[in-house]
């Protein structure tokens, strides 16, 4: 039984099992209320929705007694703060900006799993020896501005201010956005946390994909965030008559994207934790009785090690090349976007595998596929991410995103865990 | 020497050698100099520019002493005509409608090759114990109304008057298109010519195709025209995030609609004279960090022998349903269009492969896979077509379309010998 007195450490036994869980998904569908659609849920950076969340944030934050305040960039940071003279600060958080027809978890989850988090943190009357920081990030998905981050990178001390005079759909820049609910944008460099201020960042996500479900777990441990490369690809080709060119005197643009599709997907599925996908593929002006001499394709390629990706990529282009040699055609690839894997703080990792097991859940690592506003951190202060089961097959960025109170549950109890066991 | 009679018979002797192929490409330039647009070549149906070629031809008709006329569809018919009482009449014809940025001699080669034959009739005073209709057909790329052969529908007696109802791009009947030049639509049913009072439709068309070109002959016996099936195939597939989802969970419509085309490819190209086309290939609202749950693809199969076709799509059905099965996706397949192959006439071919023979040239054999107005007159009489070789790739369609003097030469020298020989 050498793990009860870490039980007993990890203060929850005064919290009937569940009651986290219950709340966050109350307060999940409590946000959610707020909407600029009628049918679904939608919650743009700076829309009346928006900024209705984040008074909505701020309130709850402020009845659990932490120092609150929206900042120059729309962040609800609340902090529980410590008696300590000089305390590092320890951020978590996650974002409450949405994607058109969200699912309710995505971002929220985290946000809401630092509040119960920090609410009985106040009920235990628990002293820290770091502030503990929550924060909802105003915006992580770049919908608005085509930018995403905006409220993670100012914290991180990364805010791109040539990003102020970038528009909207409607040409209202950034700057005039912010100007527009009383916010001056030269405070913006003023939210920069000093690196040697923190402690360290932790976010607790719904992992937007199927790995937990399908290995049936409540949570797992993010060992890294993904990195991520973004090509476009076109193929060219020689148009011709689908009646008159026989099969081997064609030189088919679709055809020859369509080896290159398999071939992506073959070097990627060869490799555990490599994924690559073609997102987009379009053959322009395409005519059902015309050979095409074009054929456009994106790929998205990412892992959560640098060296598997380029190796991948490397293997890809070589395929390519055979391809386009045999086939007769030509093909351009431009990179559109490339950024690193960011790790995962080892102790972080640790802290969160022994929380787990207190938790009574095996620890299991997986990668993150997708960014998150730990990226912004990574390199800042040790990074640190939880991410909680998804049902309905993994689903994200979609209505039928859920996660069950149980597991939200696990997720708040590890994270208060993680964060008794830092003090 | 067998031959020599025969050759003789076919009475070219007294025009040198080249004279019908540079007047047939100088006339093919006169023409293509009436276009709707100034930098290429362009004479859709009923504008300016093709009423203007339709003038052209008909001064050129009568200057060879044809009686003329520009009938109700716009179709110039000129008749060398017999002077045996009760005559058949053999057509010989093609269109001069074009595409937009067209080449000059697809469908004009086959009228200016008739009218040089019918000009030396007339020069040497060939009697013929039938009527020689030369037919310029107004329409059949179906470009304007979206509905092609127009004009040889109306003489084959074919012609849907439903169409007459159909609008152009600007919402403009073909009714009022035709009241707008003076005809009457009323005028379209007496076009259509008897099938028992015909022998016979002739046609010289440019191949449209490099196999005359890539097995260096001049022209070539058309067999048959092939036969097309035409279907939408859509991929229903699972939406993901690219970075989330593991490979070997997805459901990707791209990559099984990537399976699909190579599949179409490969099972088209295990066979001679069958060809398949995949022309539009598109990820609807692709984007490229979602994993496609829709793709949409077209298919075009064609054969010279309807049997060949229909085993290939069997075959493919089979192979998809497979692909389907493995993938966890669902692949609808609707039908958009489907005629049979017609056969050119054995007699026709017969007369053809002794006139190549007298030429010189060795008689080889091919299907067309494109549609010709012969098409239209298959089952009403017999039909023979003769393919005059492309140059550049065989490209056609397009500005570098290209016939050489000598190519065009002896198809005119071949029609005459064949016209004679059914004489």
């Amino acid at each position: 039984m050498m793990n009860e007195p870490e039980q007993q450490a990890a203060g929850g036994a005064s919290v009937p099992s569940g009651t986290f869980g219950t709340r966050i998904l109350e307060l999940a569908d409590r946000l959610a209320a707020h909407s600029e659609t009628a049918g679904g849920l939608a919650c743009t950076y700076l829309s009346a929705a928006h900024r209705a969340v984040a008074k909505d944030l701020q309130g709850l934050m402020q009845k659990a007694s932490l120092d609150t305040t929206i900042d120059a960039l729309g962040n609800v940071v609340g902090r529980y703060r410590s008696a300590i003279s000089g305390a590092k600060t320890l951020i978590v958080g996650s974002h409450y900006d949405t994607v058109a027809n969200a699912g309710r978890y995505d971002g929220r989850l985290g946000i809401l799993t630092a509040l119960v988090v920090a609410e009985e943190l106040q009920r235990a009357g628990q002293a820290l020896p770091f502030h503990l920081d929550v924060i909802a990030f105003a915006e992580e998905e770049g919908v608005r501005f085509s930018a995403p981050y905006l409220g993670s990178s100012a914290i991180a001390g990364r805010f791109d201010h040539a990003l102020l005079q970038r528009r909207d759909a409607h040409g209202m820049t950034l700057a005039d956005a912010l100007y527009g609910i009383g916010s001056k944008p030269a405070d913006i460099a003023t939210l920069a946390r000093r690196p040697e201020g923190l402690n360290g960042y932790l976010e607790v996500h719904i992992e937007q994909g199927p790995v937990l479900l399908n290995t049936n777990r409540p949570a797992g441990i993010v060992t890294a965030i993904a990195g991520c490369a973004r090509h476009q690809v076109t193929v060219h080709g020689r148009a011709g008559h689908a009646g008159t060119v026989p099969m081997g005197a064609r030189q088919d643009a679709a055809a020859a994207a369509a080896e290159i599709v398999l071939a992506l997907e073959r070097r990627c599925g060869a490799e555990p934790g490599l994924v690559g996908t073609v997102g987009k593929l379009t053959v322009p002006g395409g005519a059902i009785n015309v050979i095409p001499a074009r054929c456009e394709l994106t790929f998205d390629i990412r892992a959560a090690d640098d060296t598997v990706r380029d190796a991948a990529e490397r293997d890809l282009r070589a395929e390519i090349a055979q391809i386009a040699l045999r086939r007769g055609v030509s093909v351009d690839i431009a990179e559109l976007y490339r950024n690193p894997a960011m790790a995962c703080a080892p102790v972080l990792q640790a802290r969160m595998a022994q929380a787990l097991h207190r938790a009574g859940v095996d620890p299991f690592y997986l990668a993150s596929g997708a960014g998150h506003d730990a990226v912004m951190f990574a390199g800042v202060t040790d990074i640190g991410m939880l991410f909680v089961r998804c049902g309905n097959g993994g689903i994200s960025h979609h209505p039928s995103e859920t996660v069950t109170a149980e597991d939200a549950d696990c997720g708040a109890r590890v994270l208060l865990d993680v964060i008794l066991s830092l003090a």
